[in-house]
């Protein structure tokens, strides 16, 4: 009797490559990316490829921090409420000499010859005189010239990914733009996949590249694809999905030799996916995936999106967090594969999801995050911790609608 | 002396809400958001508020599952490679008897009388004989009719938040478009904050809406702030940016209810950030944060982003992962109010980032997640695991770049 589902164990490949060497593949092709500027509202997510540095000494006068009066601080020494003393209120924009006092809001400069900020509570005007009624300490509700920050000090430090709190600051020194690493671009080929299967791709792929950074272009497979792909536009990284197999019309080695690409590799010892490969078209890496649509999402998930998170910047690590979770149920694997298994998590516990050929995305659609067994392992027995990458999704369930 | 800075205490607020009765507030909130239709390419992101079903038995037809040829499992028995049996080729969309075999490739349906695939591997095709090498079980390489999920079945749950897997299933059943939650209007007005800040402020606020699944209208405070607030848009959620304080321009209070609205609560147990405020306009909440960009964006994260989180269908928690990390210096925090505290991630240990009022964002922007001290505890010493959320931007710094 034949053993297994051939899908899970194609046969015609002879060396099948670990996940792990292909993720030292992965890892070893160049980047060489370079920069652009990007206004702040599209700087997003965008990476600095050196530091951002203060224009100036931050802040850059002495500033009230608080609302209240300027003062020097030594004229309210001895005040309190059974003793209170009395300043003489002067105009705003005037300098502070020693018993006057000017009101001052938080943010404007400190008149000159002020030390202090007496807040509003603590005095009190009578006519054009203040009554204070208890002593600020020197210094007190201001802020130095550069003791937030000095001219060319970093502000932004380069490998930063920029969010709200970046940008804000960015846009808080009068930066207009910033110099941002340049989002790679990904020439996706759909070589294998026909309608309805094709439109699920484009959408999902195109989702995912944007997700890792990237740019996604779309393109369909013309009747002469060697041609097509050799003369596409230059691409950062090139995903080739379908026709990756061994059937009569599975052509996309042939056709990616034609246009002058290679392949080093074809057939991995993964599961599903079994069928991809590396390789390289035009300088750029291309990733061959298999076309039926669960393969094509695990391989981009495994294998093309941790090479985009890096051309972009990131880490290349999986993009969502990682749980430590009990497993509820065993998982049995081939030894020598890795197995991409999905899972439904029930507080902390997780449950894996059988995937057969016949699913298609039906069960990883269910999913709560994945694991991945390792090629060394048989699998894992019921009580085990197991690293799974959950996925945003998961999160809401806990929500009621 | 005065004890403190008077943003860390803001003096003229009697009552201060604590953090959590804040919360509590904003969990109470009701939830009136309907629901909309989304093409598939605009439906990443959104929740599903009633279940999406398969509209047909999943596979419709038997299907071949691998490539080879269609067969009756019992014409293979007894077949090795010692003693291989002879089939009989039929052309393809014939239907199959016992002794025939007809070609077939994965996904491709079935022909009738078929119940096992031979895989390519096992089979060869001699002239119009196809010599077979190993039996087959019934049902080998075959997806059954209804075997992956049952017409009505449900496909993707309610309360799913739409990822790459549950857009491409949509697509791969041909589903065009997908009933989904409404996404929540914020109306933001800045009322208080000047440029630059208030550049900041818009760009940084409207990001973040947009991450927690809002869209985000900005209005600039007009000279009669009370008619311009009466007459806005409706919205689902309002945020007014600044004049939130006690100080002589502090009037957002006072123009709220003059359009209409009300605060239930201003002034919180919460630094920075403490001249927040919670209330109502138009039937909708409204939130008053304060308008230095430091205190709008940590009131933001720590309170509008919770309501419209849930208003958008998501989990009301922090949209970042929470990780459990060593403290290496202490935190001192008053008793009683809630301190927000950004921190950088060195491995698994955290530094907590000090903010004075002059730093403006700068201190935020270094950090690499912040953690909240709640307002029971004094602070906590160097060694405490403390439970940080950590921000996206911090995982790029681990790459070399």
């Amino acid at each position: 009797m034949h053993p297994g589902l051939s899908w899970m164990t194609p046969g015609r490949f002879t060396e099948r490559l670990p996940l792990v060497d292909a993720w030292a593949w992965l890892d070893a092709c160049p980047d060489a990316m370079g920069t652009e500027a990007a206004p702040l509202y599209q700087a997003f997510g965008r990476v600095l490829p050196a530091p951002l540095t203060f224009p100036a000494d931050r802040p850059e006068r002495d500033l009230a921090l608080v609302d209240g009066h300027a003062v020097q601080a030594a004229s309210t020494l001895g005040a309190s409420t059974y003793n209170p003393l009395f300043l003489t209120i002067v105009p705003k924009g005037m300098p502070l000499t020693a018993g006057g006092a000017s009101v001052c809001h938080a943010g404007e400069t400190l008149p000159s010859g002020a030390d202090a900020v007496l807040p509003v509570d603590v005095g009190e005007a009578v006519g054009t005189a203040l009554e204070v009624c208890d002593a600020v300490a020197l210094g007190f509700g201001v802020g130095r010239t550069g003791q937030a920050a000095r001219r060319d000090g970093v502000a932004i430090e380069a490998g930063r990914r920029l969010g709200a709190p970046q940008i804000a600051l960015a846009a808080s020194l009068g930066v207009p733009q910033l110099i941002v690493r340049r989002r790679p671009v990904v020439t996706l080929v759909f070589a294998g996949p026909k309608p309805p299967a094709i439109e699920a791709l484009c959408l999902a792929t195109s989702a995912l590249v944007a997700r890792d950074g990237g740019i996604a272009h779309c393109a369909r497979r013309h009747l002469d694809m060697a041609r097509m792909l050799s003369c596409v536009a230059p691409a950062d990284l090139f995903l080739v999905v379908g026709r990756s197999g061994w059937g009569e019309d599975d052509d996309a080695m042939h056709v990616i030799t034609a246009a002058g690409g290679r392949i080093d590799h074809h057939g991995l010892a993964l599961t599903p996916g079994g069928s991809a490969g590396l390789g390289w078209l035009g300088g750029a890496p291309l990733l061959l995936l298999p076309g039926d649509p669960l393969s094509a999402l695990v391989t981009y998930e495994l294998l093309a999106g941790r090479l985009l998170r890096r051309l972009a910047g990131r880490a290349s690590d999986f993009p969502c967090p990682i749980q430590r979770l009990l497993l509820s149920r065993k998982i049995a694997s081939p030894v020598g594969v890795s197995e991409f298994v999905p899972v439904v998590c029930h507080g902390s516990s997780v449950e894996p999801l059988a995937l057969t050929p016949a699913d298609g995305l039906a069960g990883y659609a269910r999913a709560d995050g994945f694991l991945v067994v390792p090629a060394g392992l048989e699998g894992y027995a019921p009580g085990a911790l197991v690293d799974v990458v959950t996925m945003p999704g998961h999160i809401s369930r806990q929500e009621e609608l």
